[in-house]
Parts: structure tokens; sequence; C-alpha cells
């Protein structure tokens, strides 16, 4: 593992500077090294500022995001995709105004139940967008990750597979999978496999609970994810993530289906997924070393 | 178990007539004593006929929906309730006609991604409904299961000591949960003890994998499930369920977020599907002998 | 969890005074609040001085053995159960010497692999014997729990079912189950539910890895024990107990069968044991508040 | 796949020509296409007969055994080692006398607990006896493979890391490993990767529930390690394993440590376990299909 980062959304709903600019302050405190912002759409916060705490802080930042329906890249309306060609170029520019590494998330469709099936159109529509967003990533020093999502918040890229379908279509080695235990839960016949189907095209991993709370109290095997990250010798950033009503204001739990409050102390949420994921990723690596001892 | 089940998907997307019964042949052929019908919406089938083909085949019918938006119980506009009630209220009596013993699913609120938090008043009204259709029901002979799903499916009832709260505050003691394993596999931290949890108010059971394919192929643990279900001497239906894009038509894959083709030959699924439900079943019962044997 | 243990040989070979004060120290350093010892016979050591090391360091002692074939009360030889009943007897008294505050371990049969099946008049021998050393062991203050074990280290006790049909037969309410998650892990239909099964007669627990090193990096579910744990209120000690070739000596390695160095730092295995029981521990309480949040 | 086979002992405890003659039926009646025995000892049995039964009955024959302590190849004293090379010669011929195809089992040491550590020069002297005996077993058209085995049945071959690096040792391409759940999980990190890490290394693989018993009722993940035999293209033999103290008499109870009758109809066991094993063995090809469809 690279860096071990944390998503803002445990600190703050994001919507003002100082959320910001606090859960950045939490996360490094907590001894995260990266912290990952949401919908850092342009305009709205003091980009300088906010670069300038995370360097100071040594912290890292990554955005991720998904495209509101006005801006879905896998529409087969011509204004629609131009609209979200658009946005994510200029997602883009801030990702590398506030010096963050990083876009990810659902760059690729529109985040949310979609009401019409998958169309070959807008796969290909879809396709093109994030190469040319590529392309503008790379002049940026930006990477870009796709986020494979479960089918209530995306039809297009639900599995790994789909994935490095996608990724080949895009004709880019720079472009990379996004993969998130939470979404893999639900969507993969057999995670630990989907990880070493990735191999070398996984280039972020979000770790979250079955039901987005704290983690080891759900039903995610987190020994088996890791051994498999393991395997493939993965040494690219982790970002752990967690949702609760008691943070995220009511749009945002909207968006994510946070009905509950599955917790209401994020010090205490924080402390432990960072012991958590170290501990876990330091037995993946034993493991590998006691099954190999002759 | 008392009888086995499979879900009426598995064979037709059940808009018509002829779909419904060549479903009810195809499922006793393969030696399932139940089907499950869902949207049985009054009017549109010959529902005479269904019972007596049901009758003729020695198949029970267990009916199941979800509400549409202009019928949300748990809504807090009174009108959109008051439809809700009628609908249920004449579902029911459909059940009845058509010879069913059950009617389950998400009949206390919308079956869709909400875009509102839940609301107290919206928990009462519905609460109400459910109370009031289960005297209806009771009247005809029909029993009410309350379906337990994730959140994006509803936002009212996604964990089963929510559904346990809900139905205490019924005030009804014939209404009883509906679990299923693809929905706790989303929302509950441990699902072996949510189904000790509700002991004898269980009252049906889905079987289905964690992305709705074929049973075995995915991540869960259908053993612990099994086992939980001996643990509280478990007697009533179980119901095999899988979705595939190969079966439902758009309206359907759209509702249920089926974007691909998990699997094609149902024949094979559903005849793997008994035995696989069959043989856990009788593993579960075996463990807890072998693990009591002195 | 009362408190958290740990076996010495983690630590030493338990060959020498030295060696096992040594043991108290890196216990008590480790944040450890209980020390097991082994095979404490009467004689070998200042007991004096022992026990004054660990009430300075607020370190407990629990001892634990099996019984030599010579000294094996589950023998159909009269002389062999005599010489056993003595040898508990004495080591009882040990225990009290040394500030202990239980005894437990392979105490109603040898330790080791048999070469004749178990008999009824054995089993009668044996009862009577720890029912007796449960008298003893009363007045002394020291409490007795019997260690399931698996099948090729005693042909008694192998389940708990065993265990608690042996302890009916004490007619004694003062002697517990001592379980242990490598043991069961072998011969267990269901450890979490011979967990549950043993309620509030388990008095003693260790925690250990499938092949005896580094937890975290085999194959035991240790979610599933501290849940069941959790499940029957456990609020008795738990402690680690993990054997490598690089501490044991060859007497040791091959009563335990230990021909591997499973692993040779034993300052970052007793850390990070430590750090992993506390989590999962919590973990597992957090869980059951989750499942039963409303 | 190739061929699925079961132990005699599920039938018979092997001591009589009858008793050999009834496995083959009942073995072949129940579906199974191979069948293993055990200390086939040479001048015991009518091996003519039996190789005629086997062949009427289209059944092939596995043989496996573990040496005695007084024929252990591991040993380091030369006489004890070239009654072994001795004993394996016979055996080898044996086997191909009767028609089997392949000898299996604990053929480099001693079977049973150990109480001395390994040595360099048992090592050597065991890999010799290995290789010489797979010389002579190339001539006899019968393949040779090496039961990696627990802890307490022998101190030489625990893991299947030492297996392959003991084969390697041998200066053997013919000479292939045979591992066994049962054994796995006692000894390996991580049974699954280990099957990976053998690789086209493995030449057989036993089935056995963690304590012997029906499978499915106890602990072991078969899921994954039928995942990870798909994962290598696993095309050889699999044989179900189950001891009971039903069937076997006390001498092999006493070899296995089997104190308890974890079963008493033998048909109904080998009725589940065929089907066990084809479908864990569909649903494992299947989810890896279902893994990479796009």
């Amino acid at each position: 593992m690279r860096r071990l980062g944390i998503h803002s959304f445990v600190w703050t709903d994001g919507k003002t500077q100082e959320g910001l600019e606090m859960a950045l302050e939490k996360s490094a405190e907590h001894g995260y090294r990266m912290v990952e912002l949401a919908y850092l759409f342009p305009g709205r916060y003091d980009i300088e500022r906010l670069a300038a705490r995370a360097r100071a802080l040594d912290l890292e930042i990554v955005v991720t995001m998904g495209l509101p329906p006005e801006a879905d890249v896998s529409s087969e309306d011509r204004d629609v995709v131009a609209h979200g060609r658009a946005l994510l170029s200029d997602v883009v520019k801030t990702v590398r105004d506030v010096g963050g590494i990083r876009l990810g998330g659902i760059l690729y469709s529109k985040h949310g139940k979609y009401d019409r099936m998958p169309s070959r159109d807008g796969w290909m529509n879809s396709t093109e967008a994030i190469a040319a967003t590529a392309e503008t990533a790379r002049t940026c020093g930006v990477e870009i990750v796709l986020e494979i999502v479960n089918r209530f918040e995306s039809n297009l890229l639900n599995t790994t597979a789909q994935g490095l379908k996608f990724i080949a279509d895009t004709d880019r080695d720079d472009v990379r999978l996004h993969l998130d235990t939470f979404h893999m839960n639900i969507e993969e016949a057999d995670p630990a496999a989907a990880i070493r189907l990735a191999g070398d095209r996984l280039g972020y991993f979000h770790i979250g609970e079955n039901y987005r709370g704290f983690l080891g109290t759900g039903t995610i095997d987190f020994t088996a994810y890791f051994r498999a990250l393991a395997d493939i010798g993965y040494d690219r950033d982790i970002t752990f993530e967690s949702f609760s009503g008691a943070i995220v204001d009511e749009a945002l739990s909207v968006a994510c289906g946070i009905w509950r409050d599955t917790w209401t102390d994020n010090d205490a949420l924080a402390a432990h997924a960072r012991t958590f994921i170290e501990e876990k990723w330091r037995e993946a690596a034993m493991a590998r070393q006691v099954l190999a001892a002759v």
C-alpha cells in the first residue's frame, strides 16, 4: 500500500470550505496521508487555500464524483454528452489546481438508479469521453480511475470484467480501475478473483463494510480481499469510506441511500479503520510468507 | 422447510396469462411445490384459471409486490396513502381468488430508490395501512409478510430490527417478516444473527445470490443462513429467486436493476437451485445433530 | 472480556525460573494482564518468587497442563488413576501457592495421541478424579476448567457437547469448559454454535490460529467466534496461544507437533495479537448493537 | 475433474477380500468411478480377483498408505530406510498387479505422531527413496503422489510449500502432490493459495470435512477450494474421504484418531458426497465464467 486515505464524508458533508479544511485536519491528525474529496465542482471552494492546507499537512488529495443526469457521458443525447465532457474537463483542472493526484468515481455515467437499459451507443460515447478526459488529465498530471459500482448506482460498469473491457475500448493505458468492497460485495461472483483479474489495471481501492458502517462489524471477508491485493502486488493507494446519516446531509443521504445512522462517533470510526486496514494489510503479507515458507 | 418455491421470473416476465401458466408447469415439473407470482394486479389475468392450474399441479401460490409511487402507504400525502390502502386491499382479494396463501414483498412503501428521507408520519401511515391490510387478509385467509429490502429499493425497512419494530407498531400478531439473502447481504451486520433475532416472527424466506445469479457462484455464505434457520426451527416456506436479463423484460429489468444476463438456461438454473437448497437444508440439520452428539 | 492473557510459550520454553520471570515481564510490558504457565510441576520453581513478581506486575496467573501417561485419570488402571489424582491435587496446591486463579488444560486424560479407544470405565474414573480435584480446588480458591482438544491430543473430550456431558457427570457446578479455537477448528461442526451451546458453562477461552501461528494469517474465522462470545455475554478471560519452533525446545515441540518455525519475532507477535483480539472483541460488540438498532 | 473417487473406508475396514469387493460394488453403485484402497500390503488379498472386479465395474483403483515405523524412509537408520524402500517397491508392484493407476499417501515418512524432530539426513533419505520408488513406478505404469498431512500424522511434509521443495529434491518430474482438505485446514495459512501454489504439480485431491464427517456439516469453506482448483485448471481425480467409528475397526480408529461415530449410514453419506462434490465443481466453473463475462 502506498498511502492510506479516508473519505471526507467521515468528517463533513463537504458543503463548506470550513468543513473541507476541518476534514483535512482530522484526516492528518488520525494518521491518514490522503484525503478523498467528493464533487469538488469548480467555483465553490477556495481551491488554492485547500491545496496549501493539504501540502502543509503532507496529505495527498483524491477527488471522486459521479456525473449528474444532465452530464451523463453514457447518454445517447449529444448535448448531454458534450455537457459531461466539459464538466469532466473542468473537474480535472480543478483536481490539478487543488494539487490532487487522481480523479475517480463514476466518471463514465450518471451516479444513480437508471430507468433505461445501457446502450451500445452510450457505451461508445462514454469510452470516447473518458479517453478525452484521460488526455486532458495526462497534461494536468492527474490520474483517471473508474469506479465499478453496484447496479443501483450505474447501469454501465457493475463488474471488474466490464471495467476492463471498457478501459480496453478507451485505448488508453493510463486509465485504471477503481474497485470498492461495498460494490464488489453486491456484484462480483468472486471479489478476490476479480482483484486478481484486474491485476495491474487496478489503480485505486476503496474499503467499506457491506452496509457502509464500522469496519469488521458486517459481513465482508476483508481477509480475502487483502490477500488478493497481496497476490497482485498492489502498491497503490487504499482509502476508507463509510457513510452515516450522522454526518452527511439530506441531499447526500438521498444520493447514497443513507437512511440510518450507522455510527455517530467519527473519531472512533477513523481511528479503528486505520488500525483495521493496516493490520489486515500486514496479515495478508505475512500469510503469503507463511504459505511459501519451507 | 414446509414447501420449496420458485419465483415465476425464472420462467417468464409475467405479462401474459400464457407466461404465468407456463411458469406453473415448469415449476411443478422441476419439483417445486410453490410458485411466487409478482404484481398480480387485479383484472389483468384469468385468475380462476390460474387457481385451477395451480391446484391441479399441487402448487401453492405466493404473491409478492412493491407499491408504485402513487400508492406508497409510507407517504405523507393522504391521497397517496388512501390509494395504497385500496390497492393492498384489492391485491389481498386477488391473492385469495387465485388460491394464494400469502402476500409478501414491499407492501409498506414504494419499491424503488427514494429521493427523500423516511419520516415519522410516513412510518405511522404505513403501520396503520399494514394493520388494516392484515385484517382484510385475515378474513381472506391470506398471510401478510413484509420483505426487508436494501436501501436502494426502499427507505423504510432495510434491517430485521427495523422490521420487528414496524410489526410491533402494527399491533398485529399475524404479520411476519419476509427476509431475503440478497437484501440481507447488503444491509445486515450479521445475517445469521438477524435470522435468530427474527425467530418465530420470520414468516417467509427468499434465497438469492449476492448478484442475483446462479446459487453457489457468488459470495453469500448460505451455510451460515441455513444453520441459522435450523437454529430457530424455521418450518415455513423457502423460495428461490434469481433474475437475469435473459428473461425479464426491460420494464422489470429497470425496476430491479438487471442490466446483465447472469444466466440464460433457466431449466439448469432451477434444477440446480432445488438441489442446492435441499442439500443445504439437510446439511444444516445434520450439523446441529453432530454439534450436539455425545 | 475480563482479562486478556498470553501463553508463556510465546516467550520461553518454561524450563527455568529466569525464563518464567522474563515471560511475566514481557507479558506485562505488552499490556497483557494475565499469563498462562504450563506444567508448573511442584518443586521445580521458586513459586513464592513467581507469585510476588506477578503481583507486582498486576498479572494474574493461569496454569494449564495435560496429564502424562503414567498419571492418566481416564485409565482403567487403578494405580495410574491414583497417581493422576495425586498429581492433580499437588498441582492445584501449586496453583494456589503461585497465586494462580485457574487450572486448565487436559486434566481429564493423557495429553497425547492415544493408541486405544476411550472406555466407559475410563470416563467414570476421570469424572470422579475431576470431581475430587474440583473439591480440592474449591478449598484452594482455584477454578478448574477442562480443555476440549483435538483427536490427536486426547481420545476423551474432543467436542463441546462431550465436555458438557462430562461436566454433568462430575456433578459439580464449579467445573467449566476451556475452549480453544485451534482445537475447535479440527473437531467442531460449527464452532460458533458450540460456543452458544457452552453458554455460561464456558470458563476460559484460548485464541490460536489454525496452524498455531500469527493471528489473522490463517484460516480461522475469528469474527464468528468473537460474535458467538458476544452472543453468550462471555465475560471471563481470553488468552492468546501460539507455538513456534523458534521458542519451544525439542521436548515441547514434540509434545505439540511443532516442527516448523511459524514465527521468530515474539515481540511483534504479541503486540499484534493484543491489538487483534481487542479489536475483534470490540467489533463483535458493535456488530450486536448495529444488528439490534432501529 | 477426471474421475470422482471414494475411499473404501466408507464401506469397509478393508481387512477381508469380501469387504474390499463389497466396497467396489458399493462405490460403482453410487456412481463413483474410482475407489481408493488403503494398505494393500502384498499377499493379503486375491489381487487378480480385485483387479477383475474393478475392470468389470469400470472402476479405477488408487492405493494409499502411510509407512509403518519400521519402514520409515525418513529415518536416519539405514536398515529402517532399506526396509521402507523395499516395502514401497513391493507395494508399487501390487498396485500395478491390481490394475491401479496411482500410489499416494504418506510414502515419505511414518504415518503417525513423531517423537523426534525431522532431520536433514532423514529428508535426504526420504527424497532418495521416493526417487527410486518413482522409477519403479514408472516402469509399472503407476503414478506416485505424496500426501501432505497434518503435524500429528507426519513431521516431514505438513505444507504444500514443503511438498514442492521435497519434490524438487527428488529430481523427478513424475512425482506430484496429493493434497487433502482435512489436512490443509490444520496446516495451511491459505488453502486456496496453496492450491494455486501447487499448480500443475497437484496430482490428486482428497475431499474431507474438518472433523472427517458428512460434507457440508463442518467448517471447511469448500467453495474456496473448488474455485482454486478451477483457477489452476485442475483436471485430475478427486476422491471423497470420511471416517467414522461406525465402520473402521479399532486398529484403524486408533491410527486415525477416530473416537466418535460421526455417521452411521454410509449409503446416505456416499450419495450426498457425490452430489456435493459434483455441484461444487460445477459452481466453481460457473463462477469463473460469471467473473469474466462482459
